[in-house]
């Protein structure tokens, strides 16, 4: 419940216009990539507009304001933003004039050298209005096209100094271009509808605006659309690996989206499958922890025979001017939240799925909701192994203070959750969950080992 | 997708205050039930305040609104408006100065002698500021005033005249009164935390105060609670008998709420149930269109053998603000609401599950998108029975024109959606899907049968 | 500059429509008599239609709402609250459905019967949802129109049971009828543009909309406007003798209204140049407090052969937002909302000239302001009486508690303010400032004698 | 009326801290300098924390967000844009990290080298993501900052590169430096409060906050606070000769400011006065068009012997969000803003001081509102020349197509308005209205003459 994405992209090139109205459309599909700020940039003969602010997409946009947009091409950016940077000037995607003209870019993922290449660029005179790392791969981008004759060859440049995660959608007067890294840490896709060219950070999008999926874009792998054509730049393709975020497939990605081939929906059943057979239960149901655990208690359900029931209703109106209840009140959080379903676990045996723990507070608080509608056990599973390590590539996943895992046994967290059992998904299962994905995997945050050097903590 | 519950009503009496905070919680709950408008009055040391406005509990309500009226008695309204009738002045609870002092009215349901009723007060020289029932209710109850020794027999006298669905929340600065029509049509509960004794028309939102369910508040009885003691008056229970809505289980409440001693959640497996015997179908897959489908899905997955599984995933992010696409867009407005979940559906038989048919042009939508999705064939089935006639008593069921039912026979209305075959649940059905409801029901919307005399269309 | 009238009206029939549009920019020109709501209703094709809210006129309208209202016929209202009044339910106009369809009330003035009126109409079962004025005469219209054959007669009855002020425009389907208390407090004066009749609370208004004034509605007299004539009714006239509030020619109305064939900006032109023969000074330069103390200011020049000059320079962007300096700042209020013009005050004996004293205590800061500049003398000189009572009827002049001069002789209050002499008008030149003016007036808060018997304090 | 004013600057160090509420009481002093957009930054503990949006002053902060800012520096910005540049990104103080740490930059006036400057910087790799000036000065102040010691010697530096207007306020961690464009084309001056050191456009926002008048920043000069010890470094002074604009006197500046010495009040009574002399008229009274033309009138009936009257109300309340007559209106906009005295003007002939004519229309619309109230005769003078030339330094005075003394003349322009006579002041006069000014005047936009080369039209 309290890991968030950092952010979601999204661009097309449609010669029939109404681009800032598929965006629109495009960016509500990835919205559980990022709620706290959403963008539209578009270009109409040339000319650059832009729209951003504070909100979800439905709250940022107007019809008025697409209408104005409209546009033949056109990018677009919804925003998490970790503590501290949920400030307006932050909000994507980055529009700004350099020395070619104007540009804007969006872009999902984090960068592990953002020190390094500041200060770089402030010894040249550089100055910083925000603190996102697209204010950096601006600037790299527009040194680069001093020396370079297009703006793809200055991202393909500039590219080779970044390090870190990004996928990215940048867009000139002319061109549509979307790049990302050579270690291939966030997704990034391209389909087509008709004559358009669509590219966004997950294919539920591509499917939201009717447009068919082509394929990925490959780690370092560059894609420019210019007048309706598409061409590849593969030169950092070279020696660049996959390391695809697993945790896509376990709990930021939607269900309906394909990433390198392999549907998300399936690799959570496939990990509730797994999750059956290595930490087995004796249960009379199955149930999962909405939204993100139903899937993996699917999963578990067919592997064990166990049935699988509806535990809870979750309440959907909770939004972000929900206030929490204070010390003196006598309703509790999670009972606002979450009804439990009585009639399907009063006098059961239960096996509850959850898709990771953090701190574990919202877990016990879960597991108490169920004894008090008459559960008479309570199993847990969690369809993820322990969190034992930061990420540094685009997710909030925080540092090990916080990590319940790094300071606790699987036994103590049984009993600080209080759970009758509890077990995770083993580390090597991670390698299985996802067996059509054509792609290797980045298991940090649960195997502290990264593919990219990391900051010092 | 589009019928609708008029009303939700909370109220609380607690010697221990905070009751405008334990109201807002409780409207939360209940918010599925009217998302137009949101009210709470409270009484503190006597004194009535209150805020209402439209929009949801969460936009309505912030914290120092909550902290200002406080309060050790609350009632609560959320209200949905049929057309026409979403203006801010008629948001609940109506706040009144009477004879007597200081009233506060919160009503769920829908009266049928309004005209007469309003006429009668007009020709006593009564000016009427607000289109709804509440206003009529609460000169019905002035008047029984002048001639009744406490505000308890004012509201029994009154609900003599009223003809039609009330369940009704009435606040005094000494008392809250709680009553419910004798036909019984929507639901009322009573329930206790402590010292508290709290009122709500579905009993998910006793979970969510932390308040224990006791009991439901009977066709024309009356509950008083005054200094903290409850009392029942029954005088209006002779000759009642217990109407309780259908569509209650089928559709608007909670799943989680338990109503006259019957789960919901469970009921909608029932239908699922029976429908897998009165419609069975050859098939490998049974999905759910989310997320009123899904519970019949999975009763009708386990009656019929047949796997469940979820056929797609909903972006939760759709609300009100939404811009549906326009006549030159290239999106579909289901495509955007719903993503098929491919791995599911493809090369699949799919038997898909929804609560209901108004009008079909949305399943036909939906029944596009799972064929889009790779299924082979579409086995439609409804966990209800055809709409033939509309509601009077407190839902916008609306009239023959527009239910697709009276216009066509159900092979046209398959036809029209596109599926391979079509079943709803027959009428003799819903006697069965509520076994361990202690009520009888009104089935009218179905059967054109209603337990009082409706308005000649 | 802490008195406030409590409301203004305007109201329009134009067979040209635009009604709407018309009472907007009336309103505007009536905003000083009202800045808390605004509402305007308009009839169009028989059928009413509203908007109201909290705020300002240019705030609570739009051109889409202006659209929407339309209208052949039109009443609008700016209003004032004292405290505790402030709830949007109280903005009006009151539109309401009676016994023979639905009316508009708009009403300036306050009642001194209230109490018991209202008691009367709750003794017959009536229910208040506002505490205004409007419902009470609402109630009273309705309860005659049972026995009247058409609105204007009710209202003509009800008149009769109403003690107080009033200036009130009542708007039916067909008719709109204006309505004046036979005392005559507050202004109400009509005009007409082509076809068009108009109403207004000041003749200011008539000018902003281009008709051109034609008489008063006298004390207890009626104008009904139907089909476009307009007939009066004086059958309450009969007795009745006017009371123009004379604190409108002071202080209230805008200077380049007429009332009763009284140029407002004359009579303060008036009362400065009395006031120099009842109190002169030696001294250099007069002048004003803006805005309300420049034309008296301007008068005293003229009387005494003193230069007027201008001492003050008026921050025009202090609304109702601004956050007044607390206990720590350094900053002070009036300071922020006054520059003094120095090179006009330095080294001068200055004759400062306001409307009126309340409690004294910005006037003491703005003699500091103009010490600090420079000047060597401040003969402070006041354009009314000293407030020794209340008023009831229609303004927020306070009661005795408040008032300085119930409690201070004028030497303390000049010592309180610091000035280095005071006059005030003499309640005898009450008499002579408005010369023009054919009526008489209610002096009440500068006599205590008032033309109708007051609530006991 | 429809002339603006670019900017207003507002800076403070203050060792007691709560700079941010002296900034909000300064900019409120300096709105009428820029009423788009408004933003205030401070220092608090060398963090620096900043809040600037679209609006007014009074909309824009809250007590919350003033509270938060506090601090023991701050710099504080009014903005007025011109055409399409209203966005929120341009609002200021910008603020930024370079090199040295983090920055607030906040600007008023406009460079005539901006595209030169932005070209060299972009030629160095810089994006430019406003259309600020400011962030054109904050690349030059980064850019030196790598070869100097100091801020205070990069603003020294950078300083030498920019040609046009500017009256500038730097932020830095530790110091608050106030710098002034070699011309002295737009003031700034500096005053004290105890321990405190405040800057600001005009002194009008030093009276506001208690703080006393000190000096003038001269031309080139810029003014360091460090520890709260001001030094001057006048490097840039050498050879600059001031040019402060004349149309500051005439029209921008509040009347109580003191710029180089000389009151603005007097300036426009003095120019009044020149005015009489130089176009005299027989008339029965004098009235200014409010609100600029009011000091002038009275300077015009000083000198004339014509008495000085009021011949206008104007509406205090009509905003920004006034809605506009519509072709099919019958009102007019300028009878909305402002009503007629007709005790004034009536059967007498009247001399009209306004203090510029841009395109004339509205002139006439208020001729023609002055016969209509009855004036027999009307005078017309201009308390400044024509127009000829627009303004390239920090005002909206628009090019010469749009300026109709290019086009037509006095003669014509006569006859357009529908004057009786018409005068303008002289060119010559310029000299002459403000003699305690210690500075000389650019008079560009009346002569066609200024001191800095502009840009080609």
């Amino acid at each position: 419940m309290s890991i968030h994405e950092e952010c979601g992209v999204f661009g097309i090139y449609d010669p029939n216009g109404g681009c800032a109205r598929t965006a629109y459309y495009g960016l509500y599909a990835l919205q559980h990539r990022g709620q706290e700020a959403a963008g539209i940039a578009t270009i109409n003969d040339r000319e650059l507009s832009y729209h951003k602010d504070l909100g979800l997409v439905g709250d940022v946009f107007d019809d008025e304001t697409l209408e104005r947009l409209n546009g033949t091409m056109a990018v677009g950016h919804v925003r998490y933003a970790t503590t501290g940077g949920g400030r307006r000037e932050n909000a994507q995607p980055l529009t700004l004039k350099y020395v070619k003209g104007t540009l804007a870019v969006a872009h999902n993922g984090n960068l592990v050298n953002t020190p390094e290449l500041r200060t770089g660029f402030e010894y040249k005179g550089a100055i910083f209005q925000t603190t996102t790392d697209s204010e950096i791969i601006a600037y790299a981008i527009a040194q680069e096209r001093l020396r370079c004759p297009s703006v793809e060859e200055a991202v393909c440049r500039a590219m080779k100094g970044l390090r870190g995660a990004f996928s990215l959608i940048v867009m000139s007067p002319r061109k549509l271009v979307a790049a990302r890294d050579p270690w291939g840490f966030r997704p990034l896709c391209m389909g087509r509808r008709g004559d358009a060219v669509v590219f966004a950070s997950e294919s539920c999008a591509l499917d939201a605006v009717d447009a068919v999926y082509e394929r990925e874009i490959e780690p370092g792998e560059i894609a420019v659309v210019e007048d309706g054509k598409v061409r590849f730049i593969r030169e950092n393709c070279e020696g660049a690996t996959s390391h695809m975020c697993i945790f896509e497939y376990i709990y930021f990605a939607r269900p309906d989206s394909v990433i390198c081939g392999q549907s998300v929906h399936e690799a959570r059943l496939e990990a509730g499958r797994i999750l059956a057979r290595e930490h087995p239960a004796e249960a009379d149901v199955v149930i999962g922890v909405p939204d993100s655990g139903l899937d993996a208690a699917m999963g578990y359900a067919e592997a064990s025979g166990i049935p699988y029931g509806e535990g809870f209703v979750k309440n959907r109106y909770i939004g972000r001017t929900f206030i929490t209840p204070d010390q003196k009140s006598r309703e509790n959080a999670v009972r606002l939240k979450l009804g439990a379903l009585k009639s399907q676990v009063a006098g059961k045996r239960v096996v509850m799925i959850d898709d990771s723990i953090v701190r574990g507070t919202t877990s016990r608080q879960i597991i108490s909701l169920l004894r008090d509608a008459g559960a008479t056990e309570v199993h847990f599973r969690v369809s993820s192994p322990t969190f034992i390590s930061p990420c540094y590539f685009g997710t909030d996943i925080p540092d090990k203070e916080n990590l319940i895992a790094c300071h606790h046994s699987v036994e103590e967290i049984r009993q600080m959750t209080g759970a009758d059992s509890l077990g995770f998904l083993s580390t090597q299962a991670l390698d299985h969950l996802a067996p059509q994905a054509a792609c290797g995997f980045c298991k940090g945050c649960f195997t502290e080992r990264y593919p990219v050097e990391t900051p010092q903590a």
